[in-house]
C-alpha cells in the first residue's frame, strides 16, 4: 500500500494530539470529581480548565456519565501502575512484606497531599451508584480486578508460609478491599491518615 | 407566675407543629440525599416534597450545609435507636451474639430495601468532606459516638470470654467501623448485600 508520508505524519500528529486532549480531560475530571463530587462538577469547568471548547468534549465522550465511567477506568489503571511500582520496591522473596510496604507508601502519599481525595471509586460509588448503572458497572469491574490481583499476591504469601491458610486468598482479598475502602472514607471524614495506618497495622499484624 | 391557658395551648401546638415540619424536612432531605447525593439535590425539591414554602425552610435551617449537618445527627439518632432495638432482641448473657444478631438484622433490612442507600454518613463523607467543614465535623462526631458505643459491648464480650483479649475493645471497634462502612459502600457498587454478609461472617468467625 502506498503511504503518503505527509498525510501519514499529519494523521499521527492529530491522533497523538487527540489522545493528549482526551487524557487531559480525564485528568481534569478526576481532579474536579475528587474535590467537588460528580453532581457538584459541570462539564464547562472541565473544558475551561483544559482550555478546549465545550463542543470538542463530545468528540471524546458521549455524555457526562460516559466521561465518569472512563475516569473510573483511567484512575484504576493509574492506581495500579503506581501501586505496582511500590510493590516492586518491596522484598522479592516475601510477598506479604511487599504488600504491606506498597500500602504504607500509598498512605505516605495521601499524607503528603493537601486534599484528602481518597479513592475516586469509593467516592463515586457513594454518590452515584443509585443514579448511574453505567458507572456502577465500571466501579464493580474495577474493584473485582483489584481484588483478583491482590488475591494472587496473598496466595503467594500463603505458599511462603507468612499468611494463614484457614481463610482463602480470595476471602482475605475481599475483606481487605472493604476495610481499605472504609479506611479511605474515614480518612476523608477525620481529615487524617490515622485510620489507614490502623487498618494496615491491624490487618497485617493480627489478621493475615 | 400567671399562665394564660389559651396562649399556652396555642404556643404548645405551634411548637409541636414546628417540630413536626422540621422532622419532615429532615426525613425528606435524608431520602433525597441518599438517592441523589448532596450536590444533586436542591432545597426546592425538599420543600416541595414536604409541601411547605421555600422561605419557611430558613426558619429551621440557616443554610443547606446546616441542614445536611442536622440530617447527619438526625440519621445517627434513628440508626442507633433501630440498632439498639435489634440488639435487645439478642441473647442477654452473650454480648458478641447480640452484636452479631443486630448486624444481621440490619443486613436483612438493606436486602429488603429497593434502594441501596447505604450509610448517609459514609455517602456524604465521600461527597462533601472536602467542601464542608461543618458537615465533616458532624460526621466525625457521629462515627466517634458509634465506635464508643460499639466498644462498650465488645468490652463486655471480652469479659464474657467470647472475644480475643490481645486487641483492645477500642481497636476492634475501630477496625469494625472501617470494614462495615467499606462493606456498605461495596453493597452500593455491587448492588448486593453479599459484601455485608461476608464482612460479618469473617469478622465474627475469624477475627473477634
Amino acid at each position: 500500500m502506498f503511504i503518503d508520508e505527509r498525510s501519514y505524519n499529519y494523521n499521527m500528529k492529530r491522533t497523538r494530539r487527540n489522545e493528549h486532549i482526551r487524557e487531559r480531560l480525564l485528568d481534569a475530571g478526576l481532579d474536579f470529581f475528587s474535590k467537588q463530587g460528580y453532581n457538584g462538577t459541570g462539564i464547562k469547568e472541565i473544558v475551561d480548565a483544559v482550555g478546549v471548547p465545550k463542543g470538542s468534549f463530545y468528540n471524546y465522550f458521549s455524555s457526562k456519565e460516559d466521561f465518569a465511567a472512563n475516569i473510573i477506568r483511567h484512575y484504576a489503571e493509574g492506581y495500579w501502575r503506581e501501586w505496582s511500582t511500590y510493590f516492586l520496591e518491596g522484598p522479592d522473596d516475601d510477598s506479604l512484606s511487599a504488600l504491606r510496604y506498597s500500602f504504607e507508601r500509598m498512605i505516605e502519599k495521601h499524607k503528603e497531599s493537601d486534599v484528602k481525595a481518597g479513592c475516586i471509586v469509593g467516592n463515586l460509588g457513594a454518590e452515584i451508584s443509585e443514579s448511574s448503572e453505567i458507572c456502577r458497572n465500571a466501579m464493580q469491574t474495577v474493584l473485582k480486578e483489584w481484588r483478583e490481583r491482590f488475591a494472587k499476591y496473598v496466595l503467594i504469601a500463603q505458599a511462603q508460609g507468612t499468611v494463614r491458610n484457614d481463610i482463602s486468598a480470595e476471602e482475605l482479598a475481599d475483606i481487605f478491599c472493604s476495610v481499605w475502602e472504609g479506611s479511605l472514607l474515614r480518612m476523608k471524614i477525620e481529615n487524617s491518615t490515622d485510620p489507614l495506618k490502623r487498618c494496615i497495622n491491624l490487618m497485617f499484624d493480627k489478621f493475615f
